[in-house]
């Protein structure tokens, strides 16, 4: 067999298996949003079936003889090209599947079923001693899955770099540093400032229907091909790509509170815009999906803050917000866009404002490092997480509810996941100053309506690069230059320094 | 390996193949629903994929292996056990996929497929011409796969009895031509009658809200259960079971015209009844599956018809129907009864009342089989269904768009599946009589709203026996006779007699 026969062989497979996972993926959609109450044990047991049928799959001998002749005959693809790209991920994922023992794969699996179920059920009650136990196994098997997996320098690298390839827990560490020093300064100065935005106008009434007209109407002037989408309602927000064509947002509606519905939606509409932008004809290759959940989040961020936070982007729509909700017809447009980009130390990670978003991740990064690292013991990290919480946000929580057990992560075995969320910040701000660079002033555009120029700027730098290069190198590749912090900070200290006027 | 170790292997395998054939099935409702436009492509290859790997599946050599290994063992398991029952079907369906060549079955996919698209072009064109060629490849085909399939006595065996297993042509040629002379002799004395509803009362406004409203109300109260199901609105309305605790329904309604909603929705609620009735246990194997086409339609058309359009039916939902619909506030219950059940012999199947229905099954069935013996070729097909609608409906279609181009089914391959219709009323009315016997006149508990005690049989007697009878033999075992369309017959000459007085 020629290695371009092998090529094809993988290529042909590698689209059977995402066409597979299309099912299971609009199978996952359909269960949060319209699944029958009585339906749900029996689609678990097919999203079984068909997990292990991909598993099989993924790990199928042929794909590991298949990748060996190709790469025996080296020198067949050119360094870049297509093919070179989808060779480097399949192996890759085949040796991030492989690598992991039978054993320890469904050892695993089992404890994380029965983690999510344990923390549902002890986590409303605050009951820290009977999650323990099932805590610790999953780090400790977690533990023997980065050693499986293999690393250079510490075992938190090889569990970062199944989220997020290339990342390493160093240069994480130096950047999130930086970021934590300038944050807790900002926070200092804003806590400072005797100016204080009225939130209470967001905390009228705002009816369901137009909240979804109003969103409908945002996300498609952004972009958005609601005929290559949809919206739909359900209790915990996502978005989900079916494929080429099918992109899925999701909400939920609060009537009393304006930011979950509109901001959720312009965040999942961000990940959906990834999702619309990748090549159709690349489907089912490395080459047509997404690289990492880091640059997934930096879409998604990019558009609910950067863009959905800023002046000029409610310049542009206040009018029709004004005539969407009644409750708005009073507000100020200044005192309006005071309002959303509030700042305010909390407890909960999902309610939190762009400043302090990113010292809840680095205080899980801190704390799940340190559990790997054997520095910290699960029995003294809840008083870890608190000491953290006092330190950075200058809180402390009352119940564990709302601290260390207040994400499903962990019970889900995504551990070396959540940084992946500030590197989303991290690259979405360094992005944005590039494509500043490149366009022009983009609030200007904004207020003008003018969407396309940025997103049409995302989709050739960024969308339809799919897997090609790396987060580091995709970085480099459309900026110039490394991960680099201070676009971030800089544009943090220069939006709130103006808003809180510090 | 033991015969038990055999039928473990298989039933195994047998569930994960339905687990898989549940995607395929969610994924054909969503299409049907919530599928946004662009994203059809994506999903017709989709379920190209599903399909080529369930086929791989069902003909793998490996199951052959398995059923001939229990097969030799003989005398393992109990005639009329769960086991042989399994074995039989299992055995059966092996049969029929493997019996087919591959190069047939391509060339059949491709021609249906193809059928399909030009019959969607030309219909509306009236345009036979190009229709034609397509149509006489079908045929063709078709009579190769019946050749492969094999039969005793005429081709059409072989394709009937792959929608209902055991059926004969002979028999139903019998049972077809008793039920044809009545029907006719029926409808002679219905136009010679003075007595017409008015059926005017059904043409006037029924808003969509209170239809929904209604029908939910309807199917909850005869005992569907809307936590283990749906209900939502298609274009070409359709029940899909997509597995225990997730059966769906769906309808269209129409703001000018109360029939096509209300009575779609009880329709296939009766369908949906049957796939909640399976034995969940079962589920994955023959014994938790439906037996025949025939069978399911005599569920559909019982709660439409014999319950639905029954007088003690309305009588109980009275009430609830003008509360709910203003247009009725004037309407005499006696008045609107007969309104829905008029009988007014028209070209299209689908809009057929329960006497003429049966006419437009037994053209399609004499047209396809006079095709497949030859003694009819495709040129002449148009003039012979027109004859034929002369000859027992007295109209004959102006154009080939409302005559023999008006169903889907022949173009998709669905040579054989029509007579499934008609036995489905058969079949119905000869359970529904034997039900009357065990459990005394049902009208008068429908006037109670009642409709447990016919639920209830027909889950014990049909639903929970899944595919352990085929339709002839089920028959015996519920009724203790054979088919007999004397009670189609009796059943249509008491209501519409009384109905018409004559």
């Amino acid at each position: 067999m020629t290695a371009q026969e092998a090529y094809e062989w993988l290529k042909e497979y590698s689209q059977e298996s995402a066409y597979l996972e299309s099912f299971a993926r609009l199978a996952g959609w359909d269960q949060a949003t319209y699944t029958p109450k009585k339906g749900h044990a029996h689609r678990a047991r097919m999203q079984a079936t068909l997990a292990k049928l991909l598993h099989q799959r993924a790990t199928h001998p042929r794909v590991g003889e298949m990748l060996a002749c190709i790469e025996q005959s080296n020198g067949s693809f050119e360094p870049d090209s297509v093919e070179a790209v989808n060779l480097r991920e399949w192996r890759r994922a085949y040796d991030l599947q492989t690598k992991i023992p039978e054993r320890l794969a469904v050892e695993l699996a089992q404890a994380t079923s029965e983690g999510q179920a344990i923390w549902e059920e002890a986590r409303p009650k605050n009951d820290w001693e009977n999650y323990k136990p099932v805590l610790k196994k999953i780090f400790s098997l977690t533990r023997e899955v980065a050693d499986a997996i293999g690393y250079r320098e510490e075992r938190y690298d090889a569990l970062l770099d199944r989220y997020e390839p290339g990342a390493t827990t160093r240069q994480l560490s130096v950047v999130f540093e930086q970021l934590r020093e300038a944050t807790v300064a900002l926070l200092e100065r804003i806590r400072g400032s005797s100016r204080q935005p009225n939130s209470a106008v967001l905390r009228r009434r705002f009816h369901r229907e137009a909240q979804e007209a109003f969103g409908r109407e945002v996300i498609a002037r952004i972009g958005f091909d609601l005929e290559a989408g949809r919206l739909d309602v359900v209790a915990h927000p996502f978005m989900q790509g079916i494929g080429p064509g099918d992109v899925r947002l999701t909400t939920r509606y609060l009537e009393d509170f304006f930011n979950t519905g509109f901001f959720g939606i312009v965040h999942e509409m961000g990940h959906g815009l990834y999702g619309q932008g990748l090549l159709p004809e690349h489907f089912g290759t490395p080459m047509g999906s997404e690289i990492s959940l880091g640059i997934h989040e930096s879409q998604s961020r990019t558009w609910e803050n950067l863009v959905g936070r800023s002046l000029g982007f409610w310049r542009y729509f206040w009018p029709r917000a004004q005539q969407c909700f009644e409750s708005l017809r009073d507000v100020r447009l200044e005192d309006f866009h005071f309002a959303i980009n509030e700042v305010k130390p909390s407890l909960i990670r999902v309610e939190a404002d762009e400043v302090t978003y990113n010292l809840h991740i680095l205080i899980r990064f801190e704390v799940e490092r340190a559990l790997l690292r054997g520095e910290l013991a699960i029995d003294e990290a809840p008083e870890a997480w608190n000491a953290k919480y006092r330190e950075y946000l200058g809180l402390e929580p009352p119940e564990i509810r709302n601290g260390l057990m207040q994400d499903v992560h962990w019970s889900a075995g995504l551990i070396g996941y959540f940084p992946t969320y500030s590197l989303g910040n991290l690259y979405g701000a360094q992005f944005f100053a590039q494509a500043e660079k490149d366009l022009g002033p983009l609030e200007r555009q904004f207020e003008q309506g003018a969407f396309a120029p940025l997103l049409n700027w995302m989709q050739e730098k960024i969308h339809r690069q799919g897997s090609r290069y790396w987060p580091r190198d995709l970085l480099r590749h459309v900026t110039g230059e490394d991960l680099n912090p201070q676009y971030l900070i800089d544009y943090l200290n220069r939006k709130f320094g103006m808003l809180y006027k510090i």
